[in-house]
């Protein structure tokens, strides 16, 4: 059966908010914190680095029963035996990912407007990841969604689906307000000083919606 | 059964030396004049055009009988049903790609001594790319072999191997007279302004030596 997913507070990794701190450490304190899913995104590592990381990531998500999920990379999804991937309009197709990964897998795909979302689940897509919610820094090349382009996606599709660029522990709840199941945060965790700290924040105003 | 391969005349594929002229139709004019084996090798593309390009290659290559190898992304490999993957050291593990892919894989790992020679075979290397061979500008932290060092690691294995880095048809002889199966081959190639000739004078070469 497939896995059940829990997608309210789901952390994506970037290593450029860790100013200095340790990689695992930083992951080890949000899953602490009880982050529901874990996403392993890595643009410029080599494959070595990512495997070694990826592996490293799998343990500890297992310790902490978190689904693992490699961004992009289906060749590392396979060799550490992730729980799926999530793929970017500029990687591979979600057709290619669902055909090579099997029907168990969990598959996410970005999507930044209501024909986008219709097309990654028509594809196969279990979860579709939207943005840019809010400004963000994380990815350049992002185009801006706002909450208004959010919302839009929600009326227009039944998946779960989760709100992403520069959500916070301040605006979180906003993007529950649209129906989103959750929203993948980069820096809004990982910028934090005390990240399972700050971690117990998102999950304190998650507990209070149902859309979860 | 595992795929015959003829090492000797080995494309692989860089961008960077074909001065606006296009991909596909340098990349034919290759298989045209008579290339054995294609690597397509691109470290900088978004997976989507990883996916395309292989797509291509694998099309093209089928028309010419010439099996394609992909530069350490096993994913695409998969996704594209390629005859194989090629490894550096700082990508995946060769026991990994292998455990990933089958035993009907072609399987090559970079080599740049005996012991990383020895270790790829273990591992369950088919092949191995040793160099560089020559002064190079293709790969920046490729160290620095030369004619001598792939003696050496010719006479430690027995296992097919080919070297790379810097290999033009004026100095492929050299390469032959090692001993190794050919010569993995880049701006040699790719920067002729007859691609097709060029590769052609590399068979006429290739030819005379019988460790081919």
């Amino acid at each position: 059966m497939k896995l059940k997913i829990d997608y309210s507070v789901y952390l994506v990794t970037d290593t450029g908010f860790l100013q200095g701190r340790d990689f695992a450490a930083c992951i080890e304190a949000a899953l602490k914190g009880g982050v529901t899913l874990l996403q392993y995104r890595d643009k410029n590592a080599d494959s070595r680095v990512l495997l070694e990381r990826a592996l490293l990531l799998k343990k500890m998500c297992a310790v902490y029963h978190v689904p693992l999920l490699i961004n992009d990379r289906l060749d590392i999804a396979l060799a550490v035996q992730a729980d799926g991937v999530h793929v970017g309009q500029s990687d591979l197709p979600v057709t290619v990912v669902r055909r090579l990964l099997g029907e168990q897998a969990v598959i996410g795909a970005s999507a930044h407007n209501p024909e986008e979302a219709r097309q990654a689940l028509a594809d196969g897509a279990d979860y579709l990841g939207c943005g840019a919610v809010f400004g963000t820094t994380t990815k350049n090349d992002a185009g801006y969604l706002g909450l208004d382009g959010l919302q839009c996606i929600r009326q227009a599709v039944t998946a779960p689906l989760v709100g992403i660029g520069g959500v916070n522990s301040t605006n979180f709840e906003q993007v529950l307000q649209t129906g989103a199941n959750g929203a993948a945060i980069v820096s809004g965790i990982l910028a934090a000083d005390d990240i399972e700290a700050e971690v117990r924040k998102f999950k304190t105003i998650a507990d209070r919606y149902k859309n979860i």
